[in-house]
């Protein structure tokens, strides 16, 4: 069940009240972006999400200005990619503290502009406000160049799971940034996977970016779709090199990569085994190289091989415990080391 | 100039670097929302705004959770009404505190749902984050039924300034508020003039909201129109009887009702006198009876008949206070009693 997330949970209960508009295509927990035929009879359709960072500066995750900044648009548009849309632009609201240091803000202005470049797309507005705590929030507009639109719902046993990219980046990004002197070896500048989002959108039947990390995604594509994911056997081939390098000198599991919730930002996507050639096809057409992470199965579990047997991974206890641990990334560590010591 | 008032030359210091979509219908400071026709084909139109509350929470101005979600969208469809558009929905991202009473939240929600529900539209979507400091943002969207949207720019000199109702609600608020024990008098719950919108984008060449007030509404409309504005001799009748008598009682001359900078959120904007009687008779059918506020000039200066002679009013100064005074009311009302004492 949804519902059994902490976090599905929270946003239920916020949005208990809330009556949908007859014009929005996907329900709540369904989609990265809220798809909507707008009113009128122009038929057009438009694609939009609104994500803030707050707890990522207030940690320390994020401390430069410039990522910050670059985060807040690539965040956003990740959301826009999930949905296989195009991006129109994105409107910023920043809520500045009063004692930040001289040129901070200037940086933060220009990682926000180097990503929409990035991105090819506009900023269209903004606001801005004094608070205590730095806080910046994007709501960014898509559109479909043939109004379809991908969401998280669609994925049928047999279908297979794939990712615009190996997995863990944000996990070893995280691990050396908090768990070190503060500074990381890690290059942490995600993309959002626009390009790779239109071939992804002629040929997959459910999608999701990888905010949360790879398992996250799994897990609440098991509960959207109501099947189950068989993940490859030879499951480190998944890992991007340095977030593999990077759990081994810290003594971490290396599959912790896929578990931990400090995303990176690809996008994860089932294909339809009678599409996969086609797909791989045109995906070799961008100099793509989509990473196979496993099969869609019946039954809604998450199996891996781990430790020379299949297991069957408890998703939902691995999502709750950053609710659980309370943002302490020591005990939400600890605890992760605790589930991977059960396994062995 | 426009870049003379100093949240102006923020906001163009903020955007330096940023440029603009294409198929960006405004400029920068030239509208309440974003004006955008959408790429592709479909010739549809958007309106789209961002707007954040957290100074008013931040300095007790609102304390009850029901009215800053409340606030929150109906600052958000205010922007959407003066771009004389029709609302879309609204995205809202939540940041909110560890240590939020029981029950708070949940009257946030209420406040945002009575408010959305009020103004007939919907939520679609949004996000939650944890911080140190409450802090709402929404994002509304708006659609023209005809593609035709109003905008800050457009007036001519003889076109008959006029707002939806009278000045003031909000500043009375504030005083009562803020310089009493921290209840207000005043029943403070503002909604966006959708229904006035309706009537008003047949027929006007401007419209602005007065979410900073009457005259810093009137100062951005000269600045961003280069023309003036000739208040009317008996401006009392354009005072809300309320903040009126909440002037007199705090011995507070009643004219700053119009000059303090938390607003009413009604609509000002011109109409051209060829267009006036129509304008007047649609207003009727609606049972609505315009306020008329005075005349554009042609040379840039506001003018008000105070302390018995026509004065020109420096909106610059009154519009520039807040950031002199850096946020303290006490300060920002001397200030203000300051630079009436000179009128005297």
């Amino acid at each position: 069940m949804l519902g059994d997330i902490f976090e599905n949970h929270l946003i239920d209960s916020l949005a208990a009240r809330f009556c949908r508009a007859p014009y929005q295509q996907n329900l709540i927990h369904e989609s990265d972006s809220e798809i909507l035929t707008m009113p009128g009879n122009s038929g057009a359709n438009i694609a939009v999400t609104i994500d803030s960072i707050s707890e990522e500066i207030r940690t320390g995750l994020y401390d430069d200005p410039y990522l910050i900044g670059w985060m807040l648009v690539m965040v956003n548009f990740s959301d826009i990619a999930a949905a296989g849309a195009e991006p129109i632009g994105i409107l910023i609201s920043e809520i500045f503290p009063d004692d930040l240091p001289s040129g901070y803000i200037d940086k933060i202005q220009s990682g926000i502009n180097d990503a929409v470049n990035k991105c090819g797309s506009f900023i269209l507005g903004g606001d801005t406000n004094s608070g205590e705590q730095l806080i910046l929030t994007g709501c960014a507009l898509g559109r479909s160049p043939d109004n379809k639109y991908l969401t998280r719902k669609g994925c049928k046993a047999g279908d297979i799971l794939y990712a615009t990219n190996k997995a863990g980046r944000g996990n070893a990004y995280a691990v050396t940034k908090l768990m070190g002197n503060g500074s990381s070896g890690i290059q942490y500048y995600p993309s959002a996977r626009l390009k790779e989002a239109a071939v992804i959108r002629k040929f997959a039947s459910c999608c999701m970016d990888s905010s949360d990390g790879f398992l996250s995604v799994i897990d609440q594509l098991m509960r959207v779709n109501n099947c189950g994911f068989s993940l490859i056997d030879n499951w480190k081939d998944i890992i991007d090199k340095e977030a593999y390098e990077t759990a081994r000198t810290h003594n971490i599991p290396e599959w912790l990569m896929l578990a931990g919730q400090h995303g990176e930002f690809e996008l994860l996507f089932t294909i339809p085994p009678d599409n996969e050639n086609e797909f791989l096809s045109y995906a070799r057409m961008i100099s793509w190289d989509p990473v196979r992470l496993g099969t869609a199965t019946e039954k809604p579990e998450i199996l891996l091989n781990l430790y020379n047997k299949t297991q069957r991974l408890d998703t939902k206890k691995l999502r709750d415990l950053p609710f659980n641990t309370k943002g302490d990334i020591k005990k939400y560590l600890q605890a992760l080391l605790q589930y991977d010591s059960e396994l062995r």
